[in-house]
């Protein structure tokens, strides 16, 4: 299948990769030295796009381009190179407030759908370190700043209605992105679709189940319906632990293509619902012998605390923010600027934060469901190599997930997520 | 104060329409003869446009075109030319489904922000019309499909949500007539600003407690949010009874240059809310001896009958487009096609109407609150002379439509309101 590109774009590779760096005076610079003393390495181990490590004698960089297709897939799934621009822009927007919390950027090129920026080392994906026990004491509070400021800042409750629809216009064009999430997560696990995966024939009957179970379809079309009729907050649109780069000292938050605004509960239920399948996916490395940097039990209670102390972090943060910057049109500050009106207002921000945290539940739960009977897997479970082990790690997982999707209200706050991840992980299975 | 407009832009006068007109050969064909035989009247009472009718011996028309400023307010007070085009978009977009609600749309001209479309007659302003006491036996059914056709068929229940999100981006460019709505109704009648006005002093008591009544603030917001973060549907925007014009055979709705995507409750509530406030009027039309057609009471009774029959027939079609035609994104057909799912999205379909209803009635009492506290008054309640009586319809409807925002929840279905509406109004006030 042939793809037709705009002209001026044609896919890099490593000597392109040197002479579309070298054409850019600021970057010439940064790297030093002549063009042919840079190393080029291609490391793209995503599903979609194309990066290049950049390293010269005085620094480094990276580019990210697009590609025409999914890149997991080739030429048959195209995918619209247009996702580069809306990562570069959500990088922006979301670079204003989180500062170091993302890669800087340092140039975007719009007819090669190409963003460089900052070099990560010696950070590592989160998810890998976690599936070798790996602690990252900062990473509870960089995610909940992260999802604080971009949650908040981005939003009608920091800015004035005019600047979010300008925003909410531009971002409505990354449609082909917003479909895979539509399909693959809301969709797709629920019904027969070649496209799906799962551990077969050990998860067969679960699968059926879930293919028959009206009240979950239809707490998850709620969900979805959410997902594509609600403009809260510029979101990430893909924020698991695959799109965190970490050292134990330092966080980043990288690749943003699936930005769009949206309910910020996505970005919240991503965040504790890939916590919770690594949680689940422990007993599978514990029992296979794999080594771990910490004690797998131990492990486990730090994933849980970090889900605590990611959510008590980001509502306290959120909180903050509302409070001392709650300059939006959201909740007006002059219509509740009196005594009785700041009290009434401090109420109604610990009730949004529970209907939020309401929210974020339900999205964890569809997140962690799609990992297991959908597409695209997480290495979490999937090195999990017995498929005996691996399925009871993602039948209790499941089980947990379900609870999340059909009986959000009934969690009324984090730890009763904690405390029920801990029983069903206890219970024989 | 000058104002910048585009080149090819100058407001009209009645002999330049006459020359735009004609320089549109279908439109000269339509109206036939030479120009000089037609006659042009200027006839736009409303707050912010030109409106001209144009004659001809075989045929008419109506152009209307955008000034750069309010005209209720002068230049003093700009408002872009762009909301033409936003209103000739609404109604391509709704004329798809709702045939002859709307007036036939002939041409726009996107450099003069004109739209030329069919001329009504003998149709009049409904408001006008409910003063005089007039009974529109088709209203009820003509607005309920009205409102069934827009509010399902341009939502991801009928639609793809690409095809929503490309809609979805053009609306939010409306961004100057949403923030009107924003400012006018969810937030100046809540506190003190020059703009408003309200019958004085007699409801100066009235007017200070909504000020200090920090829930109903609260309540107010979490209505403004729903408006600034949904985008559900295509909403007319401003659907009013002075959006209606109609004979008692016939009914349009017009002027939906407020329109953009947002929650299906706002124009369901503006159709209830200003019902309700006709209902509370009568009672003052009465009182001044303000002839009817119908007797007052008989008139009252026909009014809460509207109500009722509109939501009743809203419902009602809604679920048959859902039914029928719920080929979207949302609630995806295949996943409830088997036997248990189709009933368990029935029952869904029923309680999904029970929440509408409720966002309908909030948005109901925002509608009534700024009629009587804001900038922009009804002249229902604006006809009644004395402002004694013209006040005591006012406290009335003021107080189910306070009602109407704070205890949503406690009305189940619409005969609870129009029968708490029948308390309100017999009460002592």
């Amino acid at each position: 299948m042939q793809l037709q590109t705009p002209e001026g774009y044609h896919p890099l590779d490593e000597a392109g990769v040197k002479a579309f760096v070298a054409a850019l005076p600021s970057m010439s610079q940064r790297l030093g030295g002549e063009p042919t003393a840079w190393s080029v390495g291609e490391v793209g181990d995503g599903n979609l796009n194309l990066v290049f490590l950049v390293d010269g004698p005085d620094g480094s960089c990276c580019v990210k381009q697009s590609l025409p297709y999914v890149r997991l897939v080739g030429p048959d799934w195209p995918m619209p190179l247009e996702r580069a621009f809306f990562e570069h822009e959500c990088m922006v927007d979301h670079g204003r407030h989180v500062g170091r919390l993302i890669p800087e950027v340092y140039h975007y090129d719009p007819e090669m759908f190409a963003i460089v920026m900052e070099k990560l080392s010696p950070h590592i994906i989160m998810r890998q370190g976690m599936i070798n026990g790996v602690v990252y004491p900062k990473f509870a509070s960089d995610i909940a700043e992260y999802c604080a400021q971009t949650l908040f800042k981005t939003s009608t409750l920091y800015l004035p209605a005019e600047e979010v629809k300008q925003r909410v216009a531009v971002f409505a064009g990354n449609t082909e992105l917003c479909r895979i999430t539509e399909d693959l997560i809301f969709t797709d696990p629920y019904r027969q679709n070649e496209r799906n995966r799962w551990t077969s024939p050990q998860l067969d009957p679960v699968k059926a189940a879930f293919e028959a179970d009206s009240e979950l379809k239809l707490a998850i079309s709620r969900l979805k319906l959410k997902f594509m009729g609600s403009t809260e907050a510029l979101l990430h649109g893909d924020l698991h632990t695959g799109s965190v780069m970490l050292t134990p000292d330092d966080t980043r938050i990288i690749d943003p293509e699936f930005a769009f605004y949206g309910p910020r509960g996505f970005d919240l239920g991503a965040v504790i619902g890939n916590l919770l399948i690594n949680y689940f996916a422990q007993d599978g490395h514990a029992a296979e012998g794999r080594p771990s940097e910490t004690p797998r039990a131990e492990y486990q209670a730090w994933v849980l605390e970090t889900v605590e102390a990611f959510w008590t972090g980001f509502r306290a943060r959120f909180i903050e923010f509302w409070e001392a910057e709650g300059t939006g049109d959201g909740y007006p500050h002059d219509l509740f600027a009196d005594e009785a009106g700041r009290s009434a207002l401090a109420e109604e921000r610990e009730r949004f934060m529970d209907v939020l945290l309401h929210d974020a539940l339900g999205f964890a739960g569809a997140k962690m469901i799609r990992r297991i009977l959908g597409l695209a897997h997480n290495i979490d479970l999937e090195w999990i190599e017995d498929p005996d082990i691996r399925a009871k790690c993602e039948r209790k997982c499941l089980s947990l997930a379900r609870e999340l999707v059909l009986e959000t209200g009934s969690f009324n706050d984090i730890t009763a997520v904690t405390r029920r991840a801990r029983e069903v992980a206890a219970a024989a299975g």
